[in-house]
This record gives structure tokens, C-alpha cells and sequence, in this order.
């Protein structure tokens, strides 16, 4: 349905189009009946819907109140390790279906924060360090949730990277920083998938509230990236609301009873809020009511069984098998198995905080393992810890111990408790309980065959990791996490899942350890560009498990590396190609990752970056061809000076790789540059500087005739190597006037600076 | 003798006063004869006398003419590695001996400038990567040399730590890193010693030339540390030759050929600059100049023997012995020794640029090796690499092959040539050339007993470590380096030095790496102060050697720390001291060193910090007792906000250590702050913040009770550990007016910051 929002503009009173700027409750939008404007209902929860009754939820947005059963899909930590779009698009599309039968307009969600620290009490529902990965992976989630005529929420724009000091802290980080790590994360997104809602951080983003931030919200989000939907506050993310509209935030949520609305009208009277700029921001929410409301499909449902069906092919695709030393995995479906862990029986299949759903059922661990595995094999089952608790028991130590060893396998089911990570707080260090390693500690003692089930939603560190021979990461596999995991053991299908983020030795090699989270408000990113593996690269510091990483339990080889072309200029594009070959004896899925390299920079760059990803799902013996296209983004770098994306002239490699430490193959491309860079030279700019310009090499050399120094020959332009060479390649023009005895004046230095700069002269 | 300087400015003229502001020519100052102000000479050469001759010398000032012959001591590097200011004193000593016989009123060090980055040109002059170390050895250096009635000039101030455009870098350093390290480097130097001058740096800080630099020149170094000498430029430092006046540079060096006297006279006589100004500068400048007059000893002379004797007992002192499998050292003075490498025969014994000595005499290491052992020991010489070449020739390995193959034992002489390192240019990795890694490959191929000399004036990387059975770090030991080798490694004397800065593993794990050398015409040191030590603590890095390590041929035990109070408050001061004793069979000096770890902080420290170190010279069997003062530094931060320092009340850890990762004892003391801190509280202070000040802590119980979530019990302010606290805890007082449901207004939290901040009150 057509309608001309500018006419239904008209037609509203000031007080109305204010009302439409904030929530009538703690979910719903206003409406405004006489105008036909219908209130839209929205709710949380990236990987199932978490709907709330409005009439007893009040305030809480926090889940102590019950909500609606849902499909709980794994958290995007999980969903991530799957590097699939397609299936993320599908559970996107099932999130959307449900969203409908419960006549829900918008799920808040998804988040497309960059893990910057392990530490963050919210990793679990974002997607990755990788900034191409995670906005990807966004997109896909965002255009399946609203192929069935519902709307997204990407969140938490931006620099939301921690939880401590949430509703305050400030974010203090190069632009440089900003756009190549934290803004790509949503702009890829934002470009590709145009959700309908964006939801602004809590945190300030250098010194101004994200809810107040017109650079975020205004000229990036909108004017440079063309977003078309409206910006919502966080949950009580508003600061001035009136500062907030000017900014560009549409929507404060939840209700402010009416104070924020009263604000707007009031600087709309005093001449303050120009009635422009609450019309825009009316206009874009009519938008996407209307889009709601045509959209809506009446009796809609979902069938719940299909849903819990693609609940457990989508955990089988997130876990990560870490290590599988002497291919101990997949194990047998005989023999005595001892499952040890209070986590096999109590299981943690999401994260806490404001996404967490009301599962429509739950697969037990423990029953899908025994169901799984079939009659052949027995299993016994040791508690071996208390998941409440952080300090060993010995009496669940022994017995744990007592089953390991009359057992052909332990699989040790460990992680981290909910009271460990959640929304509202970070963790302090990366350690599981000291009851959990003590168990894994304890049942290598008797056991060689210990196998590790993790349930976390973000790293950590593996003191004991040697005493295992398999190690799977389960992440926070949602409401069919059992079968999920008895499948992969058992083998029913080989893990496919790689990881979407590093795991460090310890927390001190992290690359924001010493600026997280910060001092007092402030958190300083100091790292800058150097996020996950970009750091432990350029570091050289080995990494417990790489990004990228996950094993199989069959093999793949790569050939026939095909770039299309030796040159391109920046504005052009290039496809490369690949051929998998699954040499193993079993099915099997493997994830293609594409990195490109900057072999030659005058900017600080990374040793290289994620710039395509693919998986393949291959028959024992089958061969595919995958294929990647590249364009400037692939190759460019932030150039703050410029202002926007550039692309150094010069050669890159493209790498095929495994994981971000596996590399295949690689082959080179030179790309030209189409930006026409055009100094201004200062009586600081050195003999260096001018040197590498061509159209300033001659003056440097008329200038170095005025040096008493011994220098190269002329036309010697390559490095200078020796003290006396690097010496005059340093000097500030100005200083030819002391060395020069009189023969270059100050008003020689003027008059060469003019000619160098033409009209730009600087002095 | 005393004057009324005050009286001789008054007689002075404009232009005379101006002229008083810069060099008469490249190493002279100017006089005004009618008044009897003599023309002073200074001269470069921290370790060294660099005297040129003035008439032919020109502009030169990197040492391409000849200068007069003069002691060569050990370079910073070398003598910081003594860890003994009485001997560097001495040193001190010895070179104002000289400056007197050669007519010099001031030498042009020492330099303080911390090493950031081991890849500096220029590490060689300058101590260590601790700012309390170099301090205080600069303070020996320029109380030695002014003892002598000669002044010195500490360098370069400040911030100066890579000689990559040297002349326009600007270097971004926050002001907590500024004053915890890099000025902390120079404060301690000035506040014990008062050099006669200082020596601005060629670079930018923050923005603004060092030579212009206010903050620096006045507010901090005079002002601030009571500084009574002058500040002068480095040669060619000058940008602005008023704005430099203005902010507190007083002399111009080397002559401008009158240009900046000119600028100074027209700026006075336009009322840009008022003439106070230049008096308060010229005043500063009279002073020194008197001072060096009166101090002027007529007809001096040294004895050029006895420094020699001296230089080779400081060379001895400086070595670190790094490596010592077996105790392969001390050798025998008995069998077949190889010596191999041109490094042997052609020494590298000081460093590149204007610090270049010509030295009175010069230790042949291959000659003092022989004489050392005596007859009953057999030497053969292999050249076994090219110096001036990184490639290795076959030939030159065969014959190394050859002797050591047949010799009892091999000293390889590696490390870095001039090529490599100098002032002027930074090196660009951490590797010796290619053909003297070769060597030591090869040798190890035939000989166990392999021993590396090295000769270098910072930090490389050793990837043939594993092969080699002791490495003696050399430094560039100065004129005598050949008998101090000769004298360690045939155990004349035991090996005492320690390192003063960390060798990485790999160039990639030093801190600065990723920010060195900057990017454009600015290096931004985001690290921090995470420098040195302080960063591979912090961040769990293993170091290759660590800050403070030294073998010796005798061993020492530690006993009896003692801490002579529990608690202080910061005002007063604390007395440790601990007893060490020579458990070996041989003489040795041991430099025991204390540290201090503040065991619990609400900002980032570093793991714990150099603050108290002594060299103690032990007879086998022999024990002594030695003591440490601490008092507010040793404990304090610099808080930006207090902008003072400032110690937290709270738990310290006094350890005392053989190296920074050796620990040998441990005490603790409590140190009470006597500090008051005012916090203010605005509408996004948090609840936990006020949870946190015992003044606000009731009304944050109010407030709370306006909250919808459960929370803990009033009276448990400990840490809230679960999601629902931490959320508490984080909340802005700002949302209590939507979190109470109307109960609580805007004019209630305005009322409650008012109450909260008395005056203080932000809205």
C-alpha cells in the first residue's frame, strides 16, 4: 500500500509528532488512531524472540519476567563459527516467521559489535572480531528476518565493546579505527541489508553519547551510507532527548512517560528544535510503521517442530572441533563412555541478559548422547562438579574419577556458568571455575581418551589443554544443543564450524589488555586497527587457537588458483577462484577463506585482512570451484586525511587460506590507484619528502647543493642509507637557510614554497 | 666571584642582549668584551671529548673533520649496564679533567632520553628504558663532570626516542606517560645534579617544536623543577626563533649568522616580545657563562694514562655477561683458542655521529686476548666475515671452519657494524648482518665451545642462541673495550654488568612496535607506559634477556629484608634494607635492585617499577648490608586529573630482585594517601560510583530504592557480581527519573546533586 507520508505529516498535530518520537510502553510504539498510524510492537532476541507480557513486564528488560516459548537458535557467537550466510539467512527466516505469529513488528537484534576484548560480557550475541565476517554474517541474519515482512534492529551502534561502565562509559577511538573496524562491522550490513532499525549504544563514541552522536547517526549512517530506517535508543540510552533528534535519533524506548516528548515540543515552540528536523524523524518512523503494518501477515504460525529441527542443523554447523589428537573423533558407537560435568545435565545453551528465550523445548546433553550412540555402548554419568560453585568437591572429584577409569572415553562436559558472562557485566579473567579444571585435571590422571565439551559464549584460556586428545567448542548452542553434540561426536556428521575469533594463551596477550576497560569512564582504544588476529599477526604472538580455525573429520585439498588479472585500477574489480576437493572418505563442509595482503605500505597494516569466506559442502571425492570478487574496498585502507577509503598503488597478495595461519595458496595483483594525492609543502617538510614526490625531486636537489654535506649522486633517489644520507633526507627545508651561509634566504624558502604549492601554499 | 648580573644586563644594549641569544659560531657563544663577558666553548661528547677545530670544522657537526685526540669511554649503553653511579661519576670526573685542559666550559651531555624502541639510531648514547635508572645515572654523569668546573648539557629534551625525522617528528605522548617516564628520565637528573644547561630536543611534542615548547621549557622544567641553568637548542632545533624565546629557550645553536638575533631585536622593539623576556633569558645565560669563567682552571692538563687505566676498569664494569652454559667462563689460560670475526681485529667501540671520539689510544682485542692468557695458551685469528658486507664469502667461512674445528674453544666477535647503527637513522630490524650469523652457524657446526662477543649499542636478536655457549654482551666498550674483554673472559675479574633494557625475543614484541616509527611526520606512543620491563610484565611476553639480568663467576645470597615500618603515610618515608653475600670462590660485584608493586589500583600500573638499586663489590665469603630510602615517588602515579602525583592508600609490595624476573625477597607496606580527592558528581555519575565515596553512598541507597529489580541487601556495597547488580551498579543517575515511575523528578536529581556536590554542583 502507497501513501503519501507528507500529507499524514500534515494532518499531525506537534504533540502527536513528538508522541511518535518515544514508546508508549516498554515494547509498543505509539499510534495515532485518527490518522489510521498503528502501534507497532517490537522485542528482543537476535536468535529467538523474547516476548514479553506488556502488562506485567514493566520496566524489566532484563528476563525475570517469563516470556512467550520461542525457538532458541545458538547465540551469534555460535552462529558465527558456521561462516554460512545461507544458513544464518534461515534461521533469519524462521526468527521472521515467528515473529509474525506473535505479532511482533521489529526483533531487536542483530549485534554487530566487534569483539574486541574477550572479556565482554555480551561477546556471545555478537559475531566476531573480523569486521568483513561479522557484517556479513549480519546481513544475512537481517534479510532473512525481514524476507517475511519484519523488521531488524542492528545494534549497538557503535563502539559498544564492553559492558562495564555500559550506560556511560566513553569510547575513545581513532577515526581511522572506527571505520576499518567498528563502523565496517555495520556498514557492510547497513549496505547490503538495509535493516529496518538501528539501535544506538549506550556508550559514548569520543566524548558524545551515541544517542546524541550526528556523526554516527546523521552523516555516516545516513548521508554516507544511505540508510533508510529509523535509529532507535538502546533501552534507556537517551541522554537529552532533544539533543538526541538533532543528532538523528528517532525513537527513544522505552516510554519516558511522556518527559521526552514534552522536551521536543518545547524546543519546537522556543525556536530551538527546528519543526524540519522532528518531520524528517517522523517521516522515516512512518515508514517503517506502514512497512509493519502492510507487511503483516493475519493468523500467521510457525510450525515449532520444523523450527527445533533447523535449531539442530544450524548447532551442528556452529561448533568448532578445536583439537582431535590421533583422530580419537569421531567416536565409536560401543565401548563404556563416562560423561563427567554437571553442564551435561544442567546444560547452558544461551546467553544471559536481555536475549534470553523462552526455549519451545530442550535437547538434554546427556539423553542425546546415550540416543545417538545407539545399544553398543554404555554410558555412566559423574556430576564431577557444582556448576554454583567455583571450589572442587572431592567427594564429586572421586566419583567423577571412579567412572573415567573404568571407561574407554570421558567426554568432560566444562565452560563457563551463566554467573561468569552475561549482559550487564565483563568478565575479569578467562579461566573456567577452578572445579571444572580441577576435574579435567583429575580424569586425565586415569583416563587418556578426554574428551572437552565446551558451553561458553567467548574464549578462554586452556592451562589443561594438553591433557586432552579432543577439544569441541560448543559455544552457546541454543535449545537443540544435545543432539547437535552427540552428532558430531558419534560422527553423524563431521564439525564444519571455524572459529570466528581468536583464542589467546592468556588474556595479557589480547591486544586491548592494559586499556580494558579503561580508567574511570574513559576506555581508550588504544590497539587501534590491530583487532583479533590482525594483533597476534603483527605481533608475532602464537595464538592458542587461530581465527579461522576448526578441524574435520575428513580432508580437503585446494588447486587452481585462478586470478583473472595480473592489474587493475581501484575503480575496477577482480574475481579469483579456487578448487576444493574433499580427499577424505567422509561428507564434509569447508570453509574457503580469503585474505588479501598490502605487500608494500606507507600506512601501519595489517599482515592482512579477511576480504571473502565461502563454505563448501563436499561428497568424499568431490571437487567444487568456489570464487571470490574483489573490488577497492578488498584493497583500500582508511585515509583520514582524505577522508575516505584509499587504495595504495602497488602489488597485494591474495591468499587462500584454511584458517587465518593455514595458508594454501596465494598469487599477487598490482593496483593502481585512481586518487589523485596533492601535497602542500611547509617550511618543515623535509628534503625527504620532497624527494619522493617527482614533480618536487628537482627542487630538493637544487637545495642540496646549498648543504656542506657529501650526498649521492643525483638521480640517487633510492633509500638513504648511511647517517650522512638519512641526515639530509630529514632536514626541514628551513633549515637550508643557516646551512646554505647566506646563498638561500628566508624569501627563497618563500619563493620555492610557492612554486611548490602553487596556490596552497603554506609557510 | 660575584657580580650584580642585574647591574651588567642594565649595561647591556638591545642588540648586545639579543646576541647573548645565539652561537658566535658553531661551537662558541658570544662575549661582549667592554663588559667582560667572555665567549665560552662547548664541545660534543657524552663519553668523549669531541673538540673541533673551529676554523676548519665549518658547519659540520657529525664528525667528518678531525677532532682532538681524548679518552673514549663506554657509551651510555655500556655505562648504564654498570648500574654504579660512583663509577660513572668517575667517569664524569675524568671528562671535566679533560674539558678543563682543552678549554671547554661545557660538555654536550648526557643524554636521558629513554629507549622506546631498541631499533633507535641513537640508543647507544642514551641509558635505559627505565626512567628512574637513567636518571640516576645522568645525575652521576653531570655531578662528576661539574665537579670539575665544567658544565654539561642533559639531552635531548624531551620526548626524543627515534632519530626517523629527526628534525620535524612530532611525538603524541599522553601526559601520564610523559611524566612517568620520559620526563621522569630528565626530572631526576635535574632536580640532583642541576646540569649547567639543557639541551632542547630537534622533534615536536604534542604538536609543538621542543625548541617552542612552553610546557616543557617553563612551566615543567623551570618552574616546575626549579631548574636554574639554560635551556639550549640542538643544533638546528631552532623553528621560530622568538616563539622559542618566548617559551624558555635561551640559546640558538649553532650561530644563525645573525638571523634570530635580528628577529629577537625587531620583535622587542614591535612590542611583540617584551624585553623582560630577553632579560630573564640573557640573566640565565650570564649566569653559566660566569659560572665556567670562574671555574676556568688556568694552564689544566690530564693524565691521559690514567684515564686510559680508567676507561679500561669502566669497559669491564659495563659488559653483561648474557649467556654461560656450564660455566664455560671464565676460560683456561691454557690450550687452542679460535678467535673469529673481523669485529676482532677492526673493534666497534663507540658509536656513529656527534658523539665520535678520536681516542687518545686504542685496545687491539686480539692483542689484549694474548697478552691476557699468556704463553700457555695457542690462538688462531679467522676473519670469517666481511664488515662491510652482509653476504657471507665461502672462502672467509671455510677458514673459520677450519681454526675453530681445531681449537679447544671459539670467540666469535658479532654485532652490529656503524652501517647498522648511528645517530641519524634508526635501524629498521633487529638482526646482525646475514654473514655473521653465518658464522656462528657454521662454527657451531664443528666446535661445542662456542662464545659470542658482542659489539653492538642496542638490543638484537638472537635466533642462534641455542648454538652457543656463552654470550658476553660488549656494547661499544670505548678505547680500551680489548683488555675489559680480554679481562672477563679469562676471569681477571667477574663479569658485574646487568642489562638496563630488555633484548626481545623479536623485534615484534617490543612495545613501541606497531607506533615506530610513526606514520607520516607523527609517531603516537600508544603504548604508553608500557615501556621496557613494564610492558613484557604487563603483557606475559617472555623476554629473550630481561631488564637487570647479569651472570657472574661467583654467586650471591639474599637475607634479612628488612622493612623498617608497616604503614606510612606519603609524606614521610621508608627505610629497607637487605644483606648479600658472596657464596662463591671469586671477587664480584652484585647490583641488587628493588622494585615496588602497588598490589591494588584503580588505574593501570605496570606490574611493579625500578625504584632503588645499588652496586655491592662482595670478597668470596664476604657479606654486607645494604639499604634503600623510599618515600612518595617510589609509590606514586601521576594523576592527569590531580595533575600531580599522587599515591592511592593501600597495600605496596617491596621486592627485591637479582633481574626484573628474578625475584629474591618480598615485603609488603602499607602507604596511606594524604590526598583529598573531591569527587563531582554530574546526571551520568553512576550508582556505583556513589556506592564508592562514603559521602554519597547513602543517597545511592535512596535512589536504588526507586529501582524495579531486586537487589542486594543495603550495607553490602562489596563487589556486585551478578548481571542484575552489575546493571545497578552501572546505571546513570539520569534513568531513576524514568525508572521511578514519576517518583522521582529531574528537580529531585537536581536537588541530590546539589546536596551531593555543595559548590560543586554540574548539571
Amino acid at each position: 500500500m502507497t501513501r503519501d507520508l507528507k500529507i499524514i505529516l500534515k494532518q499531525m498535530t506537534l504533540e502527536e509528532k513528538a508522541g511518535m518520537c518515544s514508546g508508549l510502553d516498554f515494547w509498543r510504539l505509539k499510534g495515532v488512531e485518527r490518522l489510521g498510524i498503528p502501534s507497532i510492537m517490537v522485542t528482543d532476541g537476535p536468535h529467538g524472540l523474547r516476548k514479553q507480557d506488556t502488562k506485567t513486564a514493566g520496566t524489566d528488560h532484563l528476563g525475570i519476567f517469563g516470556s512467550v516459548p520461542a525457538t532458541c537458535f545458538p547465540s551469534a557467537a555460535g552462529l558465527a563459527s558456521s561462516w554460512d550466510r545461507e544458513l544464518i539467512g534461515n534461521v533469519g527466516v524462521a526468527l521472521g516467521k515467528e515473529c509474525q505469529a506473535e505479532d511482533i513488528a521489529v526483533l531487536l537484534g542483530p549485534g554487530a559489535n566487534i569483539k574486541r576484548s574477550p572479556l565482554c560480557g555480551r561477546n556471545f550475541e555478537y559475531f566476531s572480531e573480523d569486521p568483513y565476517l561479522s557484517s556479513e554474517l549480519a546481513a544475512a541474519h537481517i534479510s532473512g528476518v525481514q524476507s517475511q515482512g519484519v523488521g531488524t534492529s542492528l545494534k549497538h551502534f557503535a563502539a559498544n565493546n564492553q559492558e562495564h561502565r555500559r550506560m556511560t562509559g566513553n569510547s575513545v577511538v581513532d577515526e581511522r579505527t572506527l571505520r576499518e573496524i567498528y563502523l565496517a562491522s555495520f556498514e557492510g550490513a547497513i549496505k547490503k541489508a538495509q535493516p529496518w532499525t538501528v539501535m544506538c549504544a549506550y556508550n559514548q563514541v569520543n566524548g558524545t553519547f551515541a544517542s546524541e552522536n550526528r556523526t554516527l547517526l546523521t552523516d555516516i549512517l545516513k548521508d554516507e551510507w544511505g540508510y533508510e530506517g529509523f535509529v532507535v535508543s538502546d533501552w534507556g540510552a537517551v541522554n537529552e532527548r532533544v539533543n538526541g533528534l538533532e543528532a538523528g535519533l528517532e525513537l527513544e524506548m522505552p516510554s519516558s512517560r511522556g518527559a521526552g516528548d514534552r522536551k521536543i515540543v518545547e524546543a519546537v515552540r522556543s525556536g530551538r528544535l527546528s519543526e524540519e528536523t522532528l518531520d524528517r524523524a517522523v517521516e522515516r518512523l512512518l515508514r517503517i510503521i506502514f512497512m509493519a503494518a502492510d507487511n503483516k501477515k493475519a493468523d500467521a504460525s510457525y510450525d515449532a517442530e520444523a523450527h527445533h529441527r533447523l535449531a539442530r542443523e544450524v548447532a551442528r554447523e556452529c561448533m568448532v572441533l578445536l583439537r582431535n589428537e590421533d583422530n580419537l573423533l569421531p567416536l565409536p558407537k560401543s565401548g563404556r563412555i563416562a560423561i563427567i560435568g554437571e553442564l551435561a545435565v544442567e546444560s547452558r545453551y544461551q546467553g544471559g541478559g536481555s536475549s534470553h528465550v523462552h526455549p519451545t523445548k530442550l535437547e538434554k546433553i546427556r539423553e542425546e548422547l546415550v540416543a545417538v550412540a545407539g545399544a553398543k555402548a554404555s554410558f555412566t554419568y559423574a556430576q564431577g562438579y557444582d556448576l554454583a560453585r567455583d571450589s572442587a568437591d572431592e567427594v564429586l572429584v572421586r566419583e567423577a574419577v571412579a567412572a573415567a577409569r573404568t571407561s574407554d572415553f570421558a567426554i568432560l562436559f566444562v565452560g563457563l556458568p551463566e554467573r561468569y558472562e552475561s549482559e550487564g557485566f565483563d568478565r575479569k579473567h578467562l579461566r573456567i571455575p577452578g572445579n571444572q579444571a580441577a576435574i579435567i585435571d583429575a580424569i586425565a590422571e586415569v583416563q587418556g581418551n578426554v574428551i572437552v565439551v565446551l558451553s561458553n559464549g567467548a574464549p578462554i584460556e586452556m592451562p589443561w589443554l594438553s591433557k586432552t586428545k579432543a577439544v569441541l567448542e560448543g559455544y552457546l548452542g541454543g535449545q537443540a544443543l544435545g543432539g547437535a553434540i552427540a552428532d558430531i561426536l558419534f560422527g553423524e556428521v563431521s564439525p564444519s564450524g571455524k572459529l570466528a575469533e581468536t583464542f589467546p594463551v592468556r588474556l595479557e596477550h589480547n591486544p586491548s589488555y592494559l586499556n580494558f576497560p579503561g580508567e574511570g569512564n574513559t576506555v581508550k582504544y588504544k590497539e587501534g586497527i590491530f583487532v583479533g588476529y590482525r594483533y597476534y599477526e603483527a605481533k608475532k604472538i602464537e595464538p592458542l587457537f587461530p581465527f579461522g580455525h576448526g578441524l574435520s573429520y575428513t580432508s580437503f585439498a585446494y588447486s587452481d588458483l585462478l586470478v583473472d588479472r595480473k592489474e587493475m585500477t581501484d575503480e575496477e574489480s577482480v574475481r579469483v577462484s579456487v578448487k576444493v576437493k574433499n580427499t577424505g572418505t567422509r561428507q564434509g563442509k569447508e570453509i574457503v577463506q580469503l585474505y588479501v595482503r598490502d605487500n608494500v605500505s606507507a600506512v601501519v597494516r595489517p599482515e592482512k585482512e579477511l576480504k571473502g569466506f565461502t563454505k563448501v559442502d563436499l561428497l568424499p571425492g568431490e571437487e567444487k570451484e568456489v570464487s571470490f570478487e574483489l573490488d577497492k574496498r578488498s584493497f583500500a585502507f582508511y585515509d583520514v586525511k582524505l577522508k575516505d577509503w584509499r587504495v595504495e598503488s602497488g602489488e597485494f597478495t591474495i591468499v587462500i587460506a584454511r584458517s587465518s595461519v593455514d595458508i594454501v595458496l596465494s598469487d599477487t595483483i598490482f593496483v593502481q590507484s585512481t586518487t589523485v594525492l596533492v601535497p602542500t609543502y611547509t617550511r618543515n617538510s623535509t628534503i625527504g619528502d620532497l624527494l619522493e614526490d617527482p614533480n618536487a625531486r628537482s627542487d630538493a636537489w637544487e637545495l642540496l647543493k646549498h648543504s656542506p654535506f657529501p650526498l649521492p649522486a643525483e638521480g640517487d633517489e633510492g633509500v638513504m642509507n648511511d647517517a650522512l644520507t638519512a641526515f639530509a633526507n630529514y632536514l626541514p627545508l628551513r633549515t637550508f637557510i643557516g646551512l646554505s651561509r647566506g646563498a638561500f634566504t628566508n624569501e627563497d624558502l618563500e619563493a620555492c614554497l610557492e612554486k611548490l604549492n602553487g596556490s596552497r601554499t603554506v609557510r
